[in-house]
């Protein structure tokens, strides 16, 4: 792990029986103690991720997507005073917009990386905290990695029960209870793989190439249109609508067929969807692109 | 699920990423309210779950087995005026006992059943909830089975994120977030195979034929002394004593010879123990059986 992510002993790598989704609330519960935490706003995982924040001290949403309908990356940052932490989600796996690189601001970074981690290398610098849900790149649902820069753990309050402190995980190398065995090892197997595939530099390139083939297939397109913009695309999550609702039905139709199912968006934005994580091989993507080529007049 | 457990439409069956120690807290921070539990302090694991209580009401310990050494199950009670819940550990696996029938009280039960769930009859009449980290008997670690009677968890708080209250995984089939997915699935494959097995009330006859080969052999001995008071025994966990500590040195290089492996007590009360849980064989029972006899002088 600390191989193949590059990760120095000033971070701790930790796992934890929990979902992506328990961190909304464990993040501003270890780290807020009532005061003011910046949020970038990025699509439906910051908002959870600020809804649960509320409950523990004051949020500022220092940058939104929201007047673009989250097609990008918000660009203009408005950091508040002196925030405890700087919140922000690497991918957005429902509108399909992905940070090219991480924020800057005024205090440490607090990155859900569930959607992305292990697709590139970790940007580590400025980071006191990265958690990533299990089931995207990493391995099976029911366990979090955390990846916590030992300082940042340091200032969490100790007022919690341990189990919900972050630097218990440290402290007793995620033993404190009887973790999610299974996940841990899998998680193992799947940084060996990624180690034997070139490592994370390798997997950044390949998931470039295999993103590049389905957005130049929209570019080009007289039907298809992606709908994240270019600087913001996601390279796990390709987002897209057809000219008519029909043709998007007559796609998903023919796919099915195909063997080749998940592209139908989610349900709160519409349109379609293609996941493309680390292990979704390129001759899938190969036959997305030929059945989108298909379709066109 | 349902079927194996004998468990009615009143009860709610849900799972959540989760391990036993998490309830701990989990369980006032829904149901405590500022208000007051009465415990049952019968071990290690009933202490923890006290002392996480105690962050979000008042605590009053019903009974304890502590004057004991842990030995027997309180038969004792001194309940409170009011209590919101009765909270208590079925089975103490440190220690070795477990309630033969759950307390009576003037409230709805809380069971920690982690560590016997299954292994007899669910005695569902009295409880509020029922939770069990799945890694005895119902299947990998990092899941958690919880069996809520509908009418207690409508009084638990609505003032936490929805993943931290018991009701959202009766409300939304314990898919808000993504579970533990493999869990889940182990967990079905287990109940089947108990089901197979004759039920719950074959696997009691057969978890009490089982341990009672082992407290015959003790209480027949020389040199090997059981820890739990009979009444209070755990069918589970079998926690004993030689007559010498260099005795029970030899007999545990003697069962590592033979590839019998677990026996030594944990660290915080010396010893021996067994752990015979559902999937434990009878024939591994009857083997420590015999090197018990064997060591006699």
């Amino acid at each position: 792990m600390r191989e193949v992510g590059g990760i120095g002993d000033e971070f701790a790598v930790m796992f934890m029986t929990a979902g992506a989704t328990h961190h909304f609330a464990l993040v501003p519960q270890n780290f807020l103690g009532g005061g003011t935490a910046d949020y970038c706003h990025t699509g439906v995982w910051s908002g959870k991720a600020i809804e649960d924040a509320k409950r523990y001290g004051t949020v500022h949403v220092a940058c939104s997507g929201e007047a673009d309908r989250f097609a990008s990356v918000p660009s203009a940052t408005s950091w508040s005073a002196s925030p405890r932490y700087i919140h922000y989600t690497s991918n957005e796996t429902i509108y399909g917009t992905e940070w090219a690189s991480p924020p800057s601001g005024p205090a440490p970074l607090v990155c859900d990386a569930s959607s992305d981690i292990f697709s590139r290398p970790l940007p580590l610098a400025g980071h006191g905290l990265i958690y990533a849900g299990a089931q995207k790149n990493l391995g099976p649902p029911g366990i979090t990695l955390v990846i916590g820069r030992r300082d940042f753990l340091a200032t969490g309050t100790r007022d919690l029960p341990a189990l919900f402190q972050y630097r218990t995980y440290d402290a007793e190398h995620s033993v404190h209870n009887t973790p999610n065995t299974f996940g841990v090892w899998m998680i193992g197997e799947v940084c060996a793989w990624i180690r034997d595939q070139g490592g994370l530099a390798a997997m950044a390139e390949r998931n470039a190439r295999k993103a590049k083939l389905v957005y130049d297939a929209l570019d080009a397109s007289k039907v298809w249109r992606a709908h994240a913009r270019p600087g913001s695309r996601s390279n796990m999550n390709i987002t897209f609508r057809g000219a008519t609702k029909e043709i998007e039905e007559a796609l998903l139709a023919r796919a099915e067929e195909r063997g080749m199912s998940g592209l139908r968006g989610h349900r709160s934005v519409g349109g379609l969807r293609a996941s493309i994580y680390n292990a979704f091989p390129e001759a899938g993507v190969q036959a997305l692109v030929d059945l989108l080529h298909e379709m066109e007049p």
